[in-house]
């Protein structure tokens, strides 16, 4: 057995990365062109569609990607093991010494985690010298594309769930151990209340719940049993009443004297079991007693239980919650857009800089290092602007992107995950009705292009 | 800043688990029921129901949850968040001194690695002290669902791809960087040659693979320097042809007198742009140069290509397998199916059996610790027997679930992941003609209750 997997003994994600950005950087680290000019790159992160059924994304990860960019470091193994592919057989020693000496030594702009945001709109920028940008492409997407995937859908359930608190739950359906970890994140900036993942709790501070699980009723000869030994020890703690048949169940819990704090229910008609679980609760005089559901409920779930009037005080959402079930995917790229190179002819560090952009057919991306201009009415988000990053933005726009890193140090204060929520909160409040909508054809939101940017259009091969 | 991301930090995901799986540890521990009867507990996890579009499901993730469950153990750091949590305020010292404590002890039976399964047959059984297996429950899940899901996404891939080898592209897409590394191993067991994620090739001994992005063609004046460059350092990597317009690009290429190993294209109509590519190269004499086709691929689009005749040498395939897009959640569960207790009347230390199951409307399990009787008949997979361990499994039948961990230890070795993906391969040359379709509407294989298992049926609440 591999004593190499998932738990404890991968301790470093720094080759998390696809094979072609070492390749390449071994190829820049010996470019000639490259080499004489010092080249510097600048790469946009940014999505070009939104997931299905969406109409805006929300930024997250930004975080965990500032994190990974200031401590990423190649360990000696991690370098043997590279030395051991047949691809990079030919590349030179001195490559593998940079890499064993990497430190990042760039700068990186971002939005606000918990920003929304539209197509073709940067979420991070990075400018730093090409190798180093170029390694961090695929830690930067798969951080960022799966958080901002799950605080979008959460932003969706949370809405729908209308200020009923919403409990993250998905971490077993979730794509492994710490995808749950992260999706608890992701969640929690889009609105739910914490999240089952108790190392969420541990790492980011979010808050945690957890009371029963089934195994816990079956385990005893009774469920009565169960219900009281657990109720003695955690009276705070919501009782799952659908072990055998949920209202025999409340009514044998009730008929005990128990007062319970909550009940949680996990299958059957979710709906007309909360109407017949609240009448048997206040007939008890257990007005109090809260009544959580659960149980592969999504956004459209939840709106229909609500409603029709269910009586039901919390959501406990998991599996369409921590994988994005309508669309796992949040197709975010990350592109060079300028080079800046040093001109090989003269003898100071002058820099000259250069647009970059893809023209291939649906895969065009906009040149030049870019921020966003946003103006807001009335409380309303109201257009967009994509501007180039030296262009006078249009009046009364907020500018988005901000520089959180500086020639490798942090440079402006990371905001506490409760703030990021919080901001969050309030972008969504800002959100035009249209966008609001749950529906599977979603509006579109204005994001207008500068007359600069738009008169660049998409250069072709300048060969 | 909190310094406790994911990059790094979080080295032991002992607590990347549901917070009610401790909340119950620390209920068991202190039930004057199960103290008495040193309650043992027998889990075992399955799927209710297959994936969307899906007529069987690869079993993956068998090696991790080993590592997992054997390595298992709490920090005194992570001890000390889980006593500052509020819902364990009142629960007794003695309890975290276990956890300090705390070595799996158990027993772990498993299907190889690579088996196929239906609904309802056994992934794998645990049998442990009730605290040992409860414990145990959400990173099983994740790990299992997860590479699940992806072997058998890749398997339909794969088949697609008709014998064409197809290489795991995804990690930008998975979900956060451990995801990526996970979703490689999947996609490998489920057929793929290899990935592009380079710690899956070096934690895993999978293959990697890794040329060249756009970024490294922008990153030059022109697209030739770009390729010639890259040639000259790489001669066996595959040249990206479509950073703007692939024909064009091809016939530069073809001009400059390279010789390319291959090219890969990544946008547009790739039928007809790698029918169009292959003439260019067949006139200029490269009729060994290879063409690697990748951007959103699919087993739908794939087969599709090569129905139509595409002349494509290799795929890379990433968004769609390493999400699962079409189904991206294995409902796998894990389910107390029986206790065994100390009866607290007798002296010595008689376990009475006692079989469990939930009787919730459309969640119903079936009681008791079961086996897999497979039957095969002319190299085709004729009928599955669910029966009960102890029951005599009909003649002819192959049983599927094996010891692989006995009191703690491991007592069968695991396969090489070479071994896996062959493995995986015959069984799936073993499918029923009409399992193999990739339709939406897949057919059900027969799974037969023995009769015993049908008798005892679902027991309700005995109180």
């Amino acid at each position: 057995m591999h004593n190499n997997g998932i738990y404890g003994e991968i301790k470093n994600f720094a080759l998390a990365t696809d094979l072609y950005q070492i390749v390449m950087a071994a190829a820049y680290y010996s470019s000639p062109y490259h080499r004489t000019r010092k080249t510097v790159g600048i790469f946009e992160m940014f999505v070009r569609k939104l997931p299905r059924n969406r109409s805006f994304i929300i930024a997250a990860g930004v975080e965990q990607v500032i994190q990974y960019v200031l401590n990423l470091h190649y360990d000696d193994d991690q370098i043997t093991y590279l030395q051991s592919l047949e691809v990079l057989k030919d590349v030179k020693k001195e490559f593998f010494d940079y890499l064993r000496r990497f430190k990042f030594n760039g700068s990186l702009w971002s939005v606000p985690e918990g920003t929304i945001l539209f197509p073709n709109e940067p979420i991070m920028r990075i400018e730093a010298p090409i190798i180093e940008a170029q390694l961090l492409e695929t830690c930067i997407l798969s951080i960022t594309n799966f958080q901002s995937l799950i605080a979008t859908k959460s932003a969706r359930i949370v809405s729908a769930a209308n200020r009923k608190p919403v409990v993250e739950f998905g971490s077993r359906r979730a794509h492994g151990p710490q995808a749950g970890v992260l999706a608890a994140r992701g969640a929690f900036i889009g609105g739910c209340v914490g999240t089952s993942n108790t190392l969420a709790g541990k790492a980011f501070g979010i808050p945690v719940f957890g009371t029963m699980a089934h195994s816990f009723v079956l385990s005893h000869e009774n469920e009565l049993d169960a219900f009281r030994e657990f109720n003695n020890m955690f009276p705070t703690g919501f009782l799952l009443v659908d072990t055998y048949d949920t209202l025999e169940a409340v009514t044998k819990l009730l008929g005990s004297g128990i007062r319970p704090y909550g009940v949680r229910l996990d299958s059957g008609d979710l709906y007309a079991l909360s109407i017949e679980t609240r009448k048997l609760l206040d007939n008890a005089g257990c007005k109090d007693t809260k009544i959580m559901v659960s149980g592969d409920l999504n956004e459209h779930s939840i709106s229909k239980l609500l409603a029709n009037g269910a009586p039901i005080d919390s959501f406990g959402v998991g599996t369409e919650l921590s994988t994005s079930r309508d669309d796992p995917t949040m197709n975010g790229v990350y592109k060079l857009v300028a080079v800046k190179i040093r001109n090989p002819d003269k003898k100071n560090d002058e820099y000259e800089m250069m647009y970059k952009s893809k023209t291939s057919v649906g895969k065009e991306t906009y040149p030049g290092p870019k921020q966003v201009g946003r103006f807001i009415e009335n409380n309303v988000l109201k257009m967009d602007y994509l501007i180039l990053e030296d262009e006078k933005p249009p009046d009364r726009c907020i500018l988005l992107l901000r520089k959180y890193v500086d020639g490798g140090n942090v440079v402006l204060e990371m905001p506490s995950i409760f703030e990021i929520q919080n901001y969050t909160s309030k972008q969504l409040e800002l959100l035009p009705t249209a966008l609001k909508s749950l529906d599977v054809d979603p509006a579109l939101f204005p994001v207008v292009l500068s007359q600069k940017l738009e008169s660049l259009g998409y250069p072709r091969d300048p060969s």
